[in-house]
């Protein structure tokens, strides 16, 4: 496939009208051919005023149509999957079978979506009845579904180039909801975006769907991202990435005229407890696997598990060990951008800066972009008392956190703010600690985790990838699995209706069997 | 029952330390017995730091005894139903015998919340079983329910001082879902909401429940309403009002550190569309309706249909009649607070001065503060022009608005902001203008309602009381039916847990039988 650079809004190609980019290669600091389009307000805008239009036929297809939709994408990104995988390792200096292992699942999250969609369970269609006889008054006939929100702006993450990027979970769970959807394409991997933004293109002309149902925009600085947050036409917006940018576009849609939902994924330390027992019996062993699991994508995932807690007694120079050893044999290796490469070091200085003691580190870097792996260690009172040592050093950096009995544990894990996942390691002897854990956990993260890590994490009706702030913007929501389709559905009650005007999931007679909720039943 | 005007926090009935007010009554602009203490920044943090003590405990209680719990408010809440209501009714200048039917409507509300609680639905359980040879990668055991978001501050209404209020549908939706409960009573019905704050003390009590389960306090200004809103402790807020003073205390949330979820229910003018068939058979009827609904509570109802809209032609002179009949014959009645009454004036000035032609007008006053009832009409093309026209005016006030044809009906339910419901008026021959109305309103509106008025308001499954905004500043959820809960639930994701370390709902035997919905079945 060419790259071509430009735009898609709706059905077209469009070229730049703010300028011209470049992909970047972070292995080698090298730009890669060709020029992509960098758009501006007219692009945002001709993108909304197209998913408006688009939306009341999209937001009415037929629950069959539009899983058949959503499985074509599939189809078209598997199509694609090699040269997308290519391409973005090129973009990211991530290993090429990883990226084709992201290819696979985003495939698989649109095929997932697409069989949520045929069950009609998010629909949460509830019906009472008509009772003409209640005394005193007679009640009228209430019907109820959901419908998508309206047209939804996506912005992609950096770190997961195709499964949380143009075709993400994002993009799915939004089109499987029923509403439009314009991507703003991340910066750090525009060709791999294009490639992505082709394949929902052609589904969506293949599908004979209204071409607004898709679109993708691209520009530099905040500008475009603003203007797709302002304008009237978009009614939901998520993004991935840094509590600095979800945050500034948090606040800057909740200022709108309108306020809009905006559901932003940001920032976890994943925080992990060796509880006593455990850390006795195995510390070695979950020393190294904590590690292994924090070096993943060169510890530049929303999972990774970052601070590791544990009470200083039997197996923790055992774990302490493990630890050191497993960060000083890795390699340094290529980070996603120069950007997050810069933040790296600073977050580390910062760590020190307030004392937390370097005790191990990873080779050196061979080049500009390289991440090098660092562990750090302090103790729980340092811990409670330097606020910046719980915040995320995006990267291959790993704090070890000794504190010095059960209560000073149980201080550290209330002292923490809101997590995406929390882990416990514990053994049965472990269990009463583990119950006064839990509530404690329970209130700050939006999973917990035990006896393992949190990444790699599952699509499935269970997970969750949320939490309190500033794990997201909104703790009652997710942004990874089946229920994640619930941030772009609104209810709307039907009263009174003929049967002929109802939507066809709600009518009486009922060819579609879908789940529905008769007076509570 | 003596009130004795202190503030409820927890156990404690605690006396003024920023003064104290006294209840007016409408009706004869006369201030009434006893003195209510105003509370300040202490009482707030006080009545918060309970509410996060008790947390942990209430949110954690058994389906059974939680529904014991709002089982027993609705048993005292019927023991003090006629004080309630008799103090209601010196407070508001609304009928006594309407305000016992809200008494017993509160009551109901805790009861259908306890049903709710007792088949832990609203739990959404989860599971996604182990999957130990999944290749390339075992699946881990997951495991969701979803748990109350923290404490929650509510803002009860000044319009139903019963059941929108103290123990409204906003406290028994968040006490069903384990929250803690904070609410800022209203100063128009003091005695009404101690009165209400005492039957749910008292149940606490008698469930043997931490103290901090409920509070309520009071305030002059805005000063005690911000302390909550800004509260580290405070988790979500809630609120029934106007679009003025929901919008600043939702951006002051949203200001926060933190930002958090503020449900707030504005503003709706329940546009009414008359179709031209129905119109030409029974435009007398419907008009003779809509004018007996719009006075419901002298206007002073969220529901109140405020806007018709007709296509001039057969039948419209009847239903223009009809409506005028309606006003004219109907008496100024009082109204709720002087603020109210004060902004009712200055609503139907500004109506008039953009032009709307007072057509018919009810008795005039006999005291300060009666709101007398006004029909004004204009044009669909002054209405389209002049958009104050399309604001509500809270009170007993109807515009009727003249459009020339289909095309511009549809032109102006485009024009309108997001709506708690719309109403159609249709015959068989309507059905085609009704299919082309649909998706309009489905966007605007968060209940549509044929050949019927939305008030009054069933609280079932299928009820939705939101919409987009301004009727409400989150269209997907809702603040009154049993999916009200859902504003404070939030998943929480246990992965790979030990049997006995689950919460009992989520155990592999399963005594509880609740609905569980095993890998998406």
């Amino acid at each position: 496939m060419t790259l071509t650079g430009n735009l898609t809004i709706g059905a077209n190609e469009v070229p730049a009208i703010e300028g011209t980019m470049k992909a970047l290669n972070p292995a080698t600091n090298q730009l890669i051919e060709p020029d992509f389009a960098l758009g501006g307000m007219a692009d945002v805008n001709q993108a909304a005023m197209l998913a408006d239009e688009a939306f009341d036929h999209y937001s009415h297809t037929s629950l069959t149509r539009r899983a058949a939709f959503l499985e074509c994408i599939a189809d078209n990104l598997d199509a694609v999957r090699h040269e997308l995988a290519a391409r973005a390792a090129l973009e990211t200096g991530l290993p090429e079978a990883q990226l084709e292992g992201e290819a696979v699942k985003a495939a698989t999250q649109f095929r997932q979506f697409a069989a949520v969609v045929r069950k009609g369970r998010f629909l949460q269609l509830a019906i009472d009845p008509a009772q003409p006889h209640r005394q005193p008054r007679p009640r009228m006939d209430h019907r109820l579904q959901k419908m998508a929100i309206g047209p939804v702006a996506i912005f992609g993450a950096s770190n997961f180039p195709i499964s949380y990027s143009v075709a993400g979970g994002d993009t799915a769970s939004a089109l499987a909801a029923g509403a439009t959807v314009i991507v703003k394409a991340h910066n750090a991997h525009p060709g791999a975006s294009e490639i992505q933004a082709r394949a929902i293109r052609k589904a969506v002309q293949e599908n004979g769907l209204p071409e607004g149902v898709f679109s993708m925009v691209r520009g530099i600085g905040n500008t475009i991202g603003e203007a797709l947050v302002d304008h009237p036409l978009i009614k939901a917006v998520t993004f991935t990435g840094s509590e600095h940018g979800g945050m500034a576009l948090y606040r800057r849609a909740q200022l709108r005229p309108d306020p809009i939902p905006v559901f932003t994924e940001m920032t976890s330390v994943n925080p992990t407890f060796i509880l006593p027992h455990a850390l006795a019996e195995r510390g070695a062993q979950i020393g190294a696997g904590f590690i292994e699991r924090m070096l993943v994508n060169v510890g530049q995932a929303c999972l990774r598990p970052a601070i590791l807690f544990a009470i200083k007694g039997a197996g923790f120079e055992a774990l302490r060990a493990a630890m050191a050893k497993g960060v000083t044999e890795a390699s340094a290796r290529t980070m996603l951008t120069p950007g997050i490469h810069a933040s790296y070091l600073s977050g580390l200085g910062a760590m020190e800066s307030v004392g937390a003691n370097r005790i191990a580190e990873g080779s050196r870097a061979n080049a500009d972009f390289d991440g090098q792996s660092v562990l750090h260690e302090v103790d729980g009172q340092r811990f409670l008392t330097e606020t910046v040592l719980a915040q995320e050093v995006f990267g291959p950096s790993a704090l070890l956190v000794n504190v010095k009995d059960e209560d000073e544990l149980l201080v550290v894990a209330r002292s923490l703010k809101g997590q995406l996942s929390a882990a416990m390691h514990l053994d049965e002897r472990d269990m009463p600690l583990a119950h006064r854990m839990l509530p404690v956990l329970e209130r700050r993260t939006g999973r917990i985790v035990v006896n393992a890590f949190a990444h790699p994490q599952e699509v499935t009706f269970a997970t969750i990838h949320g939490g309190p702030f500033p794990a997201t913007s909104d703790s009652r929501f997710t942004s990874v699995g089946m229920t994640s389709i619930e941030r772009f559905l609104r209810p709307v009650s039907y009263q009174g209706f003929p049967d002929a005007l109802l939507p066809e999931t709600l009518r009486e007679f009922d060819p579609l069997g879908l789940p529905r909720l008769v007076d509570g039943q």
